[in-house]
């Protein structure tokens, strides 16, 4: 593992002076080569997808994990977009000269060696080296299981093409002990990996975050709050509700618990009900919920869950401040949303909420790179450190003052 | 421990929107609560400085120990300066308008609970404490055990000013247990602490880096290289040499090691060499340098080495890429500076090595938050990540998405 993880250190002053022209080039021969070697990796896809047929795996997951021509045309075409990314790297932040005379840049460097932790989906791992790539930072993948020959295959493609271009095959690589302790070692290498980041599973994020004494930009769990205020329009607080809970209920910016205001709970509760049990919305409600709709009672455990299924809690609240003091004690700090019409709770909300992303009349569902306008994500950190949010390509980035001089000494 | 803390957390909501007015007329008052009872504080001072002289602390450390009026007086205008600061927080730092039509605006705000761990000198902590304050964080402050009744004097104060204006003391509090246990705990407390900055010995920094589970900005150890290349102007190369190393020996901007290029050994090392040694600098070399000065031999462990005090390493090394790699190799990422004539390896220094600050034709000595123009520093970060190199005040704060919607859902 030491010796794997030198070698990435090493190749990382490599990639890190390669011209934008360069990286571009190499991005967009990546993606051709992907669609030329579909077969192969599709072949690949086919074994992983057999074995996780064999051991029962979730539909869901399978269907994630399986590659076809039109996912592999997709994965390229997304490489492609990264590759037309603005450069990252040598953007000039800030400039002044200091009263000795020197000029300082604060100026965009790539990070190292970032060590990514993901699940099941093979895009990512074509998704991912690319955005390290571009960003000239080395990067250290560690798949799911489950998809070790995809991403195997992926890889090696994308080694082929950096050794084709007198690059080390180390700048791109995953993590050759693709196992749980593969990972504990992993994260304790601080000498030759400058971040980790772990994408997936509650459990992989506590362990990570645990354990890690690498730096850790999380990708935890979002739960997410909405807050229908007195104020709010009810049918769009309605709409914007089962757009939150149920457009797609297993993603991170779905809402999870929904809080209404103690004063309009009888005129949108029962309509609330009405339209959840249309998307067949498994509720379960706080005591004074119940007393108005005939729903479940929620468990207090309920209000910490992150569902990621078609299932909400609902809570009512007296004002606004026992909905940001709710929020506050159980979000995740991914993203929650204010309805209201009122200026003074709407600027309330999103200033006393502390979480990465604070709405007002909208939906949580925004919370996204590509709708951010980011164009490809690295995912969404719950961190608050370095980055807080989507992270785009930048966020891939550090920074480093470069002084010059002109002989000076200090007084 | 863990009551203590939630206390903490609970403050921060508190100190978050506080406006910036407020803020500033909270530090001034505390900068004359301490020059008005600078008796108090100089009596408990005095106590830690008995039992410090009855336990043989080095005179040095007795030095930054020391409190007396004048001392106060420094105590007080500094934070006269940081209530001067422009305000950190609500900065829009970036604003537009997505396609769905909501309006977002990246904004800074504080980071929340932060724990600072730093040894003797009892102005750190009214320092610390003001710039926290000012970017709207609570802090939790650990200082060095001999200064213990000088820091209680000082923090009991401040908290006084908090509540006469209304304020939760835990805003700004000493962490109750002051031993090597309490900072063990400390750094476990993910939950309710988001930020631990280390400043200290390297036995301090590793042992919170390797051990803790909040993210650590570490404030490392300064291994800075000067590399006198071939086309450095001779006279200036042995003045900032001088400079870099002997100014003040024992800070972490201080020269540690000195490369110097093979084709000048022999016009440079004999003025070097005399100009050393009036400064007394104890100096230790590679062989090619002791083949030409008469001085002793440097083992492989002095290049790894922060002297912290008046003594060098020389190493000759053949050309700007053995410099590069020797840099790279044992740099502890703080400062380094080319000193050269010539373009191209000035570009390939600043852009191959990867350290906070790189220099050109300067001194490592400018290497502060001061001489950046920062105003006050929290210190020098090592750190890649979120801040590298002086640490102002801004570098307190994280930021959150604002999203202004009208009734917008996920299509």
């Amino acid at each position: 593992m030491k010796e794997f993880l030198q070698k990435a250190k090493n190749s990382s002053r490599i990639i890190s002076t390669l011209s934008s022209k360069k990286k571009t080039n190499i991005l967009l021969q990546i993606a051709d080569t992907l669609v030329k070697n579909q077969d192969t990796i599709i072949a690949e896809n086919q074994k992983d997808m057999k074995e996780g047929i064999k051991e029962n795996l979730p539909s869901a997951l399978l269907d994630r994990l399986k590659l076809d021509k039109s996912r592999i045309t997709d994965m390229a075409q997304s490489i492609r977009e990264i590759a037309s990314l603005k450069e990252p790297i040598g953007k000039v932040l800030e400039g002044w000269v200091i009263p000795s005379g020197q000029r300082i840049e604060k100026v965009t460097t790539p990070i190292g060696v970032i060590g990514i932790i993901y699940e099941s989906r093979p895009n990512v791992t074509s998704d991912t080296a690319a955005l390290c790539f571009k960003s000239g930072n080395v990067c250290v993948l560690k798949g799911g299981k489950e998809a070790n020959r995809s991403n195997r295959a992926i890889a090696s493609l994308l080694q082929q093409v950096l050794e084709n271009n007198g690059l080390p095959k180390e700048i791109i690589s995953l993590l050759p002990d693709n196992t749980r302790e593969g990972v504990a070692k992993l994260i304790k290498m601080d000498e030759l990996v400058d971040l980790i980041i772990p994408r997936g599973g509650e459990a992989l994020i506590k362990f990570v975050s645990k354990n890690s004494t690498v730096p850790v930009i999380k990708h935890d769990k979002g739960l997410c709050h909405i807050f229908i205020d007195k104020s709010a329009d009810i049918q769009n607080a309605v709409d914007i509700s089962i757009n939150a809970k149920c457009q797609r209920p297993g993603v991170c910016n779905a809402m999870e618990t929904l809080l209404v205001h103690e004063d309009i709970t009888k005129d949108i509760l029962p309509k609330l009900k009405e339209e959840f049990d249309k998307q067949k919305t498994q509720l379960v409600g706080c005591e004074k919920t119940c007393n108005l709709i005939d729903i479940a009672k929620a468990s207090k455990e309920d209000f910490y869950t992150e569902y990621l299924s078609n299932k909400l809690s609902i809570k009512v609240v007296k004002d606004i401040d026992e909905a940001i003091s709710h929020v506050n004690e159980h979000s995740s700090g991914h993203s929650e949303s204010i309805l209201t019409q009122n200026y003074i709770n709407g600027e309330r909300f999103l200033n006393e909420v502390d979480s990465a992303c604070v709405y007002i009349n909208s939906s949580t569902r925004f919370t996204d790179g590509a709708q951010f306008g980011f164009g490809a994500e690295v995912g969404i950190s719950t961190s608050k450190l370095h980055s807080r949010g989507p992270m785009g390509i930048n966020d891939l980035t550090t920074y480093k003052f470069k002084i010059y001089g002109n002989g000076n000494i200090r007084e």
